[in-house]
């Protein structure tokens, strides 16, 4: 990066990591500039962002006034547009899919916060990124520190291992999960996230998702991907080399650590603001077994992985369904993992999918996730 | 490295590190070849060693039957024969000091197991191997985590954290350590090490000849290294960097570890005969911050390594011969610090020492630390 300044988009600047992309933004005047923004519903944040970073570029899908000196642009032409380095994927679900492939196209870096894109499309979009050279920095803590432990490492990985808080309901009686309320389930004991995202992690569907994108994103196997229940949130991941050695990166959890390592990798940027790990005050870090049993999803979300084809596009829809029946409160807690596993079994995969493919599936996965709720009339 | 065989000689080959790099080699008869052996006292051992590696060189200091194909040589002779790629300084002591600094001028690799190389020689071991571009690959665990989590990093560190298992007496009642047997002292809870090194683990002292040697090594100033009690001894240290974010190295406590990565660095090999991390298993790895009062090893030693000059190696030779009479049983374990402490107020540094002057200071300190003891007859 050096002197010069980064130049960034950021689709998806009114979510939670939107929000943090630009808190981040502000610790560094100096080193990153603020060119596009697209905002989501939220037209009262978007307003006050345009206010304060003055973007050349907006796009929301609302009517919105701003001064003649702003240009309103739509998501995809943003993220090619010739002013930007950065484009920050920062929205969550298939929404992000388009934006990400007119980065890569544009050989842009791009800073990567939707596991949808690569859960649903990971062999195509990974296989542009590397003809077009477009860099992509996971935003995700879990792929951060992957990203982290293997900089200076020629490969020779054996595998990667991925930490998991567990989500609020660890360590529920199972059976009492049909009971759980939306405001437990949005109650995460270690990051502060979007809605969508807590209740994947409550489900462990979220860890699911996460090995799929680690998966595309490092070229490993999934079953060389391991999980391991780590309730502090401090190790975010590891990798296990081929010696026997492993590299773990740590730190508070804050997204703003790995939104900050992807705007500004290679360089560190020093940054006082964040909070500091204090092993001795944390006293111990601990670790435990996945309880496959409790959380369905994250098996189904494995499988599906493993399936390829369509199944991931498949698992996303489906979730992203039932997450909003969910929150909702037209479903019970355990419904999720259920409409899930109905919508994938009667799902035909196509091998190898091109794009109208993917999102064919997707919108079929929807219909049916929908249709099996009503016909139960859960 | 690729695929030319590494040609190494091992200086202190019968010790416990010597033996450990051995056990390395044999697990890759393909990558490392022995070309030269230095052992110590343990003549049979030596004798069994030149028997199945075949080295061209040989040291003893006991006169040793050898075929007429292997020839006697001198270790600094060895350290810098032109048919050396590695040389292993894993003697411990100032004895590992000339052959180091041989091999450093020869421009050869040194793989570092001994600590006192760099306590006592910091600066001018450090310049010469910057000038003669000689790479030092630390073999400790823990500057091998350190140097490993560096790979790929511009630097900017914020500190080091060097992890402490806290010996055998870590959890004693202070009173309890004038009591403390040889044998209680050398059963270190999780390391396999030589007798000097554990007896230092057990005082503490090992942690701060590591924080010096680390700031030599790694060009930090001893106030941005930290230590931290971690009884587990699976994270074997950490890096913070500028943004807050931490990088740790983990690996069941097996010196193989670290041998095997400096012997075959940048590569990492494939190698199953050494044991494998298992998280959930562990269950929990813990941290505490450390009792100087109890150690006051630690401090003297950190303090000697502030204070710099001749001071690290008048604590190096105070702590050699302190050790020495302990395992004599001479005296009783909390009399190793005062001894130290006692020869340390007694001497005189010189600033930017030369390495007559180190090994004076070094000689001096060894006097006075044998009188001490000899005036009050403990």
């Amino acid at each position: 990066m050096g002197k010069t300044i980064a130049k960034l988009a950021v689709i998806g600047s009114t979510g939670s990591i939107g929000q943090q992309v630009l808190d981040v933004v502000r610790d560094f005047p100096e080193k990153f500039r603020i060119i596009g923004l697209a905002g989501g519903n939220n037209t009262s944040l978007l307003s006050t962002q345009i206010n304060q970073f003055q973007p050349k570029l907006v796009y929301s899908p609302n009517k919105l006034d701003f001064q003649d000196n702003i240009k309103f642009q739509p998501m995809e032409e943003m993220a090619c547009h010739p002013e930007v380095d950065i484009v920050v994927i920062a929205t969550s679900g298939k929404i992000g899919l388009a934006p990400t492939l007119a980065a890569i196209r544009a050989g842009k870096r791009i800073a990567l916060a939707n596991k949808e894109v690569l859960v649903m499309a990971g062999e195509i979009v990974t296989k542009e990124a590397k003809l077009m050279q477009a860099q992509i920095l996971p935003i995700d803590s879990e792929h951060s520190a992957i990203y982290q432990c293997l900089q200076g490492e020629n490969g020779n990985v054996a595998r990667l291992i991925l930490t998991a808080s567990g989500g609020p309901f660890y360590k529920y009686p199972p059976l009492k999960l049909a009971e759980v309320t939306v405001n437990k389930a949005l109650e995460h004991p270690t990051w502060k996230m979007g809605k969508k995202v807590t209740i994947d992690s409550a489900t462990l569907m979220n860890k699911g998702l996460e090995a799929i994108e680690a998966s595309w994103l490092f070229s490993i196997p999934l079953n060389k991907i391991e999980i391991v229940i780590h309730p502090q949130s401090i190790i975010h991941s590891l990798v296990e080399f081929a010696d026997g050695s492993l590299k773990a990166q740590l730190s508070v959890p804050d997204m703003r650590f790995p939104i900050q390592y992807a705007l500004s990798y290679p360089e560190r940027l020093t940054n006082n603001r964040l909070p500091r790990v204090n092993l001795a005050q944390l006293n111990s870090l601990t670790f435990e077994t996945i309880n496959h049993v409790m959380f369905p999803c994250l098996r189904l979300a494995l499988d599906a992985g493993k399936q390829g084809g369509t199944y991931p596009a498949v698992l996303c829809a489906a979730d992203e369904i039932a997450v909003q029946l969910f929150l909702e409160q037209r479903i019970a807690f355990p419904k999720i993992a259920e409409i899930i596993d109905k919508t994938i079994n009667l799902h035909q995969s196509v091998d190898n999918p091109n794009l109208e493919e993917i999102l064919a599936a997707d919108e079929w996965a929807r219909n049916i996730a929908l249709k099996s709720v009503t016909r139960t009339n859960l």
